[in-house]
């Protein structure tokens, strides 16, 4: 996406993601165990969940919401829950996988137009140097998105990313990123719609690229997914055929202002429940609290080192300014009354792949 | 909207609307006779259609996408059904309910806002002569819809729509609009969600503006409802509570190519099956009929003077400029194998209130 279109925020975002991931992605390796404990989810719908404020939390929402005798009874077409990505649903840390996918996505964008190979940024991106790589400017790395987010039809575009997702490895867990949810926002999803609840993410990633794998990986299909959007132009291919370009044109940013800005234009109805995990999910969770009757909004913590990841710095955690958790943002749940889900604690499990 | 941003085209449907509109609304009183037939649909999914070639083709492509042995089986998570509203789902005829809506609001903006009380165009929609508002500019008809459709909250525009579709009437029929749906389509609706497909209305008109009454009228929910979309701007009231301001600004133009885009966006599938009546339709069902597998691609034409309104100008009917069918279109619905439901032939009933 061009600079100018490209809110300055998210650059900001993805750029803090690009330098402080880049660098560094030596990490222990994983402990791969295979899933078990595949039964005794019958009584428990959280299996995955110490008992705890946060799964008690979400237990009395979903009781109290969906008993007919109950006053905060919310009527099965109101029933809107809604999930950032990014931090909340899935490993975001050290680097947003579509950040990842933009870079790895370099190589056949040159060989496709091979006079990019000597110019900068392709070139340092090529050279496959993290410390170079991770100076880019902002507006090396716009041009980096708008090259590999932009240009080729729709379809094209999902070829691509579900190409990319069946090879690319995380470098922690040398997993496919799509293995790193979370097992308990797993079940809080399925929970949810087996309580009537219509699930919706709501991430400041590509709308288009996380619908690539959102049905398969959350059950959530490409209807329900509600991204940063940019904008696709109807066109005709030489032998007439109809087809969507994705253009460089940003629609809407889905961060901060942005997420009820955008459950307003794709939803249309304010969410009941709202989950998310970092100063970019702020409005959204206030949005969804500022509704009458029934609101639950709950906020993750990464302050698992061991498992996963601890930033912060709410909590004095290391302040990483990616996808954070300052205190201001801490201190916002306290007095707001949002639950905020602590992975240390309040999570037995964290990934299906891991006992 | 400024003039600026809202497209030309749009524009230009919405003061043909206009025009043609204003001058001359002096109808046949309607026969109005209470609604019959409530029973007896147990057996016929379609009971206000005629048997005839477009009732047979919507019956075979259900039968054939939903049996599981058959080779066009579309599988239910697939299943997207999209109708355009204006002269497909209800009468647009000779004006659109929005543009109705715009000016019915005029008193009310004045009334806020004294001072435009002397300036056009708001002085001529006052004075409440037609001649002279049917002959308003693009330019002032750009300056009422952005006084009536922006500027206020999102809920505040719900309160105000709601209550205009209480008191307002057509008036032909001297009813209200929202009575002014056509029956088959409601039938051809409950048929196919009860097939297992999704419903959605893809309309030129203010996205905003249909959801308003669009699950209470056609049993589609907001988040169903693809239109022409503005922007709106999170903020905060004086109270701290947040809340939504539509903006002047087009987000998306939902006609013509802006249908196809409009279905990526919203909701990030093909449709199946899509049903139109007007040029603005045509990219729909072209992005439709282009899918693979089972498509099919429908287009009411008006030829009944009588019970509604005939024009086109396909089949030498009138043309009116609005909303219209010109022979073009329906060329190329023969081109494209794409059915032609003629209202005259094909539906026995139009209205709910009319035997």
């Amino acid at each position: 996406m061009r600079a100018s279109s490209l809110s300055r925020q998210r650059g900001v975002a993805l750029a803090f993601a690009l330098l402080t991931a880049l660098a560094g992605c030596a990490h222990a390796q994983p402990d791969a165990q295979p899933a078990t404990q595949a039964g005794a989810q019958a009584a428990d719908p959280l299996p995955s969940w110490n008992d705890g404020p946060a799964k008690q939390a979400i237990v009395a929402f979903v009781k109290a919401t969906t008993d007919e005798s109950s006053p905060k009874f919310v009527p099965p077409s109101e029933r809107i829950a809604t999930f950032d990505q990014d931090g909340t649903l899935w490993v975001s840390h050290p680097m947003y996988a579509q950040v990842m996918y933009c870079l790895d996505r370099v190589p056949a964008v040159v060989k496709a137009k091979p006079e990019l190979a000597k110019v900068e940024p392709f070139k340092t991106v090529l050279s496959g140097n993290r410390e170079k790589i991770a100076k880019l400017s902002m507006k090396d790395l716009e041009k980096i998105l708008a090259a590999t987010l932009t240009g080729m039809s729709v379809d094209d575009f999902h070829t691509q990313v579900k190409e990319w997702l069946e090879t690319a490895r995380d470098p922690r867990w040398k997993r496919p990123y799509t293995d790193l949810t979370y097992l308990p926002m797993q079940e809080v999803l399925s929970y949810l719609r087996a309580s009537g609840y219509k699930t919706y993410i709501v991430t400041g990633g590509g709308q288009d690229f996380v619908r690539v794998y959102a049905e398969r990986v959350y059950g959530i299909p490409p209807e329900q997914v509600v991204g940063t959007m940019g904008g696709t132009k109807y066109g005709y291919a030489k032998d007439g055929k109809p087809f969507l370009t994705k253009e460089p044109k940003l629609l809407l940013n889905d961060n901060n202002g942005g997420k009820p800005e955008g459950i307003h234009l794709m939803i249309g109805r304010r969410p009941h429940i709202a989950f998310g995990n970092s100063p970019g999910d702020q409005q959204m969770l206030e949005y969804t609290t500022a509704g009458d009757g029934a609101r639950l909004a709950m906020l993750v913590l990464h302050d698992d080192p061991k498992r996963e990841y601890a930033y912060g710095p709410a909590q004095g955690l290391p302040d990483t300014k990616v996808g954070t958790f300052p205190q201001a943002l801490y201190d916002e749940a306290t007095r707001q009354g949002w639950v905020v889900i602590r992975m240390k604690d309040d999570w037995k499990r964290i990934f299906s792949f891991e006992p």
